[in-house]
């Protein structure tokens, strides 16, 4: 390519609302415009970088017997929703744009595939011996996401890796899910990327586990928690810790109500019993569906909602009410406790509250706090399970060695096994090997190819500009051409390009009528990882400059060994090998 | 590919809905499933028809200096529409899709990508000397069309290569607009397809110009007229053609008004009056915006109602109602004629109505016809032009030798000239060589690749299935394993394989447990170029069957005259080249 064709122009200054570095840089560059809110043109160059992503991730999945097709973007509504149980208004359904077509046909695009899949597969699908098949789609999504505040983070539109597997029991749709995990594995590897694939929310539909792929980065929207000891990563939401145990009492003591009013916070009330924080207990009543459900956890601690919505298996989970509390406890907000709670509140408690003996928690009376608590004699034994929230400086609760350190980093892409039903209005089934129908196991894997593209540069960049590691660099050598209206320069700069070309290098060749500053800042922003340079001075002596963009130093060589240094040191692009 | 890990099957009958050749093969091959009304899943194989299409574009716009970029596919409103004159509901509006997002701002998908390029260019262009530009995108794209009858001809959803030339004059606009015509030419050659680039009508927005690239296919939307003996060719609704003269009387007759009531049509009038049909004319009355516009044909001719538009630069035009054409020809409709209009209304003429002597119009007086009629004397001069319809049988009006014939296609493409002025809201402009801001000229230009390999397959089928040109096929060799529960034809089967993938060819490999007759049909409907067959009897001879899908006839041949015969035979993919 010569850069004097070039669509996009590089900047001084990013705009000021572009926080983040990858943000700034990308505009700077020319990489990326802004068209409306969360909403950017893909400029030439970063298009090169996305298409050598999607690339590596065809390479990857081809490989592992994966089939590429396009579903239609426009999803009938009856695809991903309950018609019946929304009003039929044609506006932005959470993450899904929906309107009316001509017809008067409720449409959207944004919808997950996989129900759409489904629907297809249902027919291709008819026995057991059709399985596995495993699908992929490489399109442009949409996400009606509020928070869109860094470029390319969390933009409304992306170029998605959808995947999708679809298996005949259990051991099969793990095995599809590791093989994906690897797939991911190998080209962020390949992109130079520092991420983790971390245990994530299963949320609603994954029944049967979900992880995430999240790129290390403090500008990050996601908070991780992740165990050096062991190498287990989580998201906050997801993860699971370890409380340190104290001594407890050698036998109980009589139960006490103490008043203490006005205390607001585990921290005074502890301090005001004289006891520590952790024999402390919050309870908490939730509204969940259409039950109440009362949370206990230690004083140290907070609930993790998403954890109770999963043992619940409720849609909703939101605080009750000051009035549904008063009605329930019989006092204000603040003291509400596991002893003498209706039969009808189920009670759930965290693991780390059941060892404690003489603990604290609410009297369920105003101002009032029960001491000298114990299960079994004071209160009746709830159901057990991890309901709080993981905090970094907790111990890991696979190693139980490691202590919890938090990070922040880029999400850029989910693998949910969805179970052996892939939609509950229409599970998906084949004929079985007894002649009966069976479920299919479905699989469902997303990349956002915008995000990886973006936490690569967050990564690999310096005060200058952009450091693209070769895998995913728009072009793998910038030739720069000085004093090129010198007729013998121009010559030997065009010969090296057309060299190069044949060479079937991806090689951009700066042949503008700019000075050679602007040359090399404009350089040092696209960040392309070899950069060679000829000039009236270097081309006196038959030489040209090579400089690595990832190093200061910069050498005089020949022509033939710049060649040899740019063979050596560029990765073409991967080719597509079909599998075995 | 292996065929035994193929999501799709392949069905005995298409569904009943299926009415083109085209849409019963696509179905019945598995290469497209119905995802809802007028939209399509592209399934595995057909996806790398559309790959291989879209490649053949990128080599050629490439080759000729246009970048690739992409463009948001949601809009915010303000780029494509006037919001004050329409009401902000969140319903398809044309064929946009229209809603709102979550922020209460409307976005549509589905608009031209002409205006937000150019308010992003207006940015990277500062002067003429950054002139020219040429840009492109190969995305997906919607469309909310009603008539969505046949498979992939009319989808809501597409893949569209959409490009766009900006440049300094209209010299140089013409020249980019050549050049993608050739582009276009070349990859529509290569695809094997019989098509025409003919005259289309301009529209609205195209200021200079429209072309529109048709497949000829009887079962086509589009109605053209072709002149065989100059190559000219048009839709219909842009064709100029010219009219069979007559000769005239040498003297003007008095004109008279005639009695002639209930006289329906043109036919039955010129009998009563005893004159040929050419001498009748038609007069029509329409409303035009806020004006009244008469329009008068020959009676053998139709009122070509977009070329009115054109002339008068209206956006609405509509035959005036039976109440206006009282009002101002005080006659019922019928009789409206040229003679004693009210001086207010505008009056276009056809061409071919201008040279005759002794005419015939409405006398705007209920059940009465003027006849020996004359230009000049009886009625003012009005606006010549080209009015009217041209129709099949009439003269072509560029060579004025052969007579256009009527044939019809599928409308695959489109080129516009959009002038110095690419949107009306938001000119494009830059620095002018003295100094002052001049006009960006654009040029706009759009191939469906949907539409694109269906027409291949119209054109392209037998009664047993398709029979893709290689260039497009999805895969250039079919290699049919017969007997491969025998270990050695296996063995030599799965070699075979391996040497056609070391050999880098598209190559599927039919390895299914399935008998001799499904293999062989399955592969006449999937329509692969060249078929490689080894069964356990043509394995004892050391040979394979080879067979071209376009012929009956197949030979024994050793694997390596088969090898030969693929390298010879095959058409790889074309290789992306950067220009020079």
């Amino acid at each position: 390519m010569r850069q004097s064709h070039r669509f996009g122009i590089t900047l001084k200054e990013a705009p000021k609302d572009a926080q983040t570095a990858a943000h700034k840089l990308l505009l700077r560059a020319g990489y990326i415009r802004p068209a409306a809110p969360g909403l950017h043109v893909i400029m030439p160059y970063l298009l090169r970088v996305l298409k050598r992503l999607a690339r590596m991730f065809r390479v990857e999945l081809n490989a592992r017997w994966f089939e590429e097709l396009a579903l239609p973007m426009l999803q009938p509504r009856m695809l991903w929703d309950e018609p019946e149980t929304k009003e039929q208004s044609a506006q932005s359904d959470g993450a899904v744009f929906t309107f009316k077509d001509r017809r008067g046909n409720i449409l959207g695009i944004g919808a997950a595939g996989g129900p759409l899949l489904a629907a297809v597969a249902g027919k291709e699908i008819r026995s057991y011996k059709d399985l596995p098949r495993r699908i992929f789609q490489i399109e442009k999504q949409v996400c009606d996401d509020l928070d869109s505040r860094s470029a390319l983070f969390n933009d409304r539109e992306f170029l998605a890796l959808d995947a999708f597997s679809l298996d005949a029991d259990e051991t099969a749709a793990e095995a599809s899910y590791q093989t994906v995990t690897a797939a991911f594995d190998a080209v962020c590897r390949q992109a130079g990327l520092s991420y983790r694939c971390v245990e994530a929310d299963p949320g609603a539909e994954a029944a049967c586990g979900r992880h995430a792929f999240v790129a290390l980065a403090d500008s990050g929207d996601q908070t991780l928690l992740i165990c050096d000891a062991c190498g287990y990563a989580a998201t906050q939401i997801a993860a699971r810790s370890r409380l340190d145990v104290f001594p407890q009492d050698a036998a109980m003591k009589p139960m006490e109500a103490l008043h203490g009013p006005g205390l607001i916070g585990v921290g005074p009330l502890a301090e005001f019993i004289g006891i520590p924080v952790w024999k402390t207990t919050k309870t908490l009543l939730f509204q969940a569906d259409d039950r109440v459900v009362a949370v206990m956890v230690r004083g140290d601690c907070d609930v993790n909602e998403e954890k109770v919505k999963r043992q619940l298996k409720c849609r909703e989970l939101t605080l009750a009410s000051a009035q549904v509390i008063r009605e329930l406890t019989g006092a204000e907000v603040g003291y509400a406790g596991g002893v003498g709670l209706p039969d009808r509140i189920i009670v759930l408690a965290d693991h780390f509250t059941r060892e404690r003996v003489n603990f604290e928690c609410g009297a369920n009376r105003t101002d009032y706090h029960n001491i000298n608590v114990n299960w079994g004699r004071d209160l009746p034994l709830p159901t057990f399970g991890d309901f709080k929230a993981a905090q970094p400086g907790e111990l890991c609760a696979r190693c139980d060695q490691g202590r919890l350190r938090q990070a922040r980093g880029i999400g850029i892409g989910s693998l949910s096994q969805l179970g052996p039903s892939a939609s509950a209005k229409s599970p998906l089934a084949c004929q079985g090997k007894a002649g009966t129908s069976q479920p299919v196991w479905m699989g469902s894997y997303r990349m956002n190819l915008n995000r990886l593209a973006a936490a690569v540069v967050e990564q690999h960049h310096d005060d200058a500009g952009i450091r693209w590691p070769a895998a995913v660099a728009p072009f793998q050598v910038h030739l720069i051409g000085l004093n090129l209206e010198d007729e013998g320069v121009r010559n030997e700069a065009e010969r090296i390009y057309r060299q190069l070309l044949e060479e079937k290098m991806d090689v951009l060749f700066d042949d503008r009528d700019a000075r050679a500053g602007e040359k090399f800042s404009d350089s040092d922003l696209l960040g392309i990882p070899l950069r060679l340079t000829l000039s009236k001075r270097t081309a006196k002596e038959g030489k040209l400059e090579l400089k690595l963009r990832a190093s200061p130093q910069s050498e005089l060589v020949t022509p033939a060994d710049a060649l040899e240094a740019v063979r050596t040191g560029c990765q073409p692009e991967p080719e597509r090998l079909p599998p075995p």
